[in-house]
């Protein structure tokens, strides 16, 4: 495993990195970016992972999220994985539409030709990225980890995060499409990746995981009451019902106005850091 | 005069908005973005200017500039002008390079055919997007506005600046080109745009206006030691000896290990606006 360095640049007391290696998971080259703020010899961060949402790469959140200065006081790494496989012979979407195939990965392993032979984002991220991390970056404590996303990546990390519970120390989401069986760009999604068994979609289901039994200590949601995605896609009253029913807790924060782009996400950014902050 | 709203999207306790209007100056439609933090009725805010550098739009400032959270914080207006008229029938540079032409307008009025047509930026800042501004926002207060920059937009904060040391209470500069008569960026341009008599030049480059007797009461620089651009372009030793032998205060600080990107910018963002609340 060799881990190719694309750029590095330093910001915010810092380095930001783009890496590039080829991944067992999804038979491909796969990018992701890396923050990591000076430190003494020795020291062992914390590692916050960033899930992006639909049409991105680690580009967006890099350069738009506006998270280096509480990581860089804070002393956390930040890594932003990519959001599906790419490349030559990766199937895509078959009119090409944003939510399906390429850039719309949605944290799951396919098990559907053709979608099966590249589509393991679930094992990428839960476990190859993760080794490669431990492995390359020996500043990583492992042993501190905490997730959010964005959207797609919400859900991501919701579900990860919801099936790892004592691997995250934190689990926080801004404008996540909260239960993939119920709106449009997840039924697409698991039928496409998984087949037409609803059984199988489950573990991909915030809402569904809740419901069966998954808990975490807290989770922490922001989500902005002008989305143009929120009563067709993201539907928070279904979280916020089945965390009820459950007694799993948590905080959903309804932002007047706001909209499901970045001006969002950085918004509220500082704030997901420091509640990561305050369970690291 | 009618200001069309390209869009006016919710960020950090604001709106950051992306106008479009027909500028006079330029003769050509010109877009800039505004970010207006929440205020009370009847509350005038200071207004920051932000002059972006070669191959941007406003864009770039307003997604990566990492500004909104220190402006909403002090109730700062930001404004971001593009970098030099656009459209059909503005002439480009002859190999429509990056240092020349569209993009690069160098805040200059041209004086150069076929230049000079289109490439009125000095007017554009200093004259009509300021009467824009003040008729089209009434809670700006045009009594306390300050000016900064990125590079060329640098070099433009600085020599608005310094032509106008009654308007802005605030200048400073991220990465400046310091001397355009002393730089292949800045030769080319005032050359393309003003013509061969150097003497024209002079009060487009901001050594020259300091030795000329231009004075601020203070200014701020931030350069980065690895910016691949400062010994063959920005060369901020000229700037620390002009200011050194004409009196004028400059605080120049330089960093080891930053490049010349948005990184850096986004870096040091927060400083720069603090060091104008200091003085607005």
């Amino acid at each position: 495993m060799t881990l190719e360095t694309l750029s590095a640049i330093r910001s915010h007391g810092g380095t930001q990195t783009l890496y590039r290696h080829m991944s067992t998971s999804t038979k491909t080259p796969m990018e992701f970016s890396v923050f990591v703020p000076d430190h003494e010899d020795g020291a062992k961060l914390p590692v916050i992972w960033f899930l992006s949402g639909l049409t991105c790469t680690p580009a967006n959140v890099t350069e738009k999220g506006e998270f280096r200065a509480a990581c860089a006081r804070h002393g956390f790494i930040f890594v932003a994985p990519d959001t599906s496989p790419r490349g030559d012979g990766v199937p895509d979407d078959a009119e090409a539409a944003r939510d399906f195939g390429l850039a719309a990965g949605f944290y799951v392993n396919a098990t559907r030709a053709p979608f099966s032979e590249h589509y393991h984002m679930r094992d990428y991220i839960e476990t190859e990225l993760p080794d490669v991390i431990a492995r390359e970056l020996p500043c990583a404590d492992m042993s501190r980890q905490s997730i959010m996303g964005h959207s797609m990546g919400g859900h991501g990390a919701l579900t990860v995060g919801l099936r790892n519970p004592d691997r995250f120390k934190a689990v926080s989401a801004f404008a996540p499409i909260n239960s993939t069986i119920n709106c449009p760009w997840g039924q697409k999604a698991m039928a496409g990746y998984l087949g037409d068994d609803q059984s199988k979609w489950e573990e991909y289901d915030a809402c569904a995981l809740i419901k069966n039994g998954a808990r975490l200590p807290d989770i922490l949601v922001d989500q902005g009451a002008a989305d143009e995605y929120i009563e067709t896609e993201l539907k928070p009253d279904l979280l916020r019902d089945a965390c009820a029913e459950a007694g799993q807790p948590l905080t959903l924060r309804i932002h007047d106005g706001y909209n499901h782009g970045y001006y969002f996400v950085s918004t509220f950014m500082n704030d997901h850091i420091e509640w990561h902050a305050e369970r690291l």
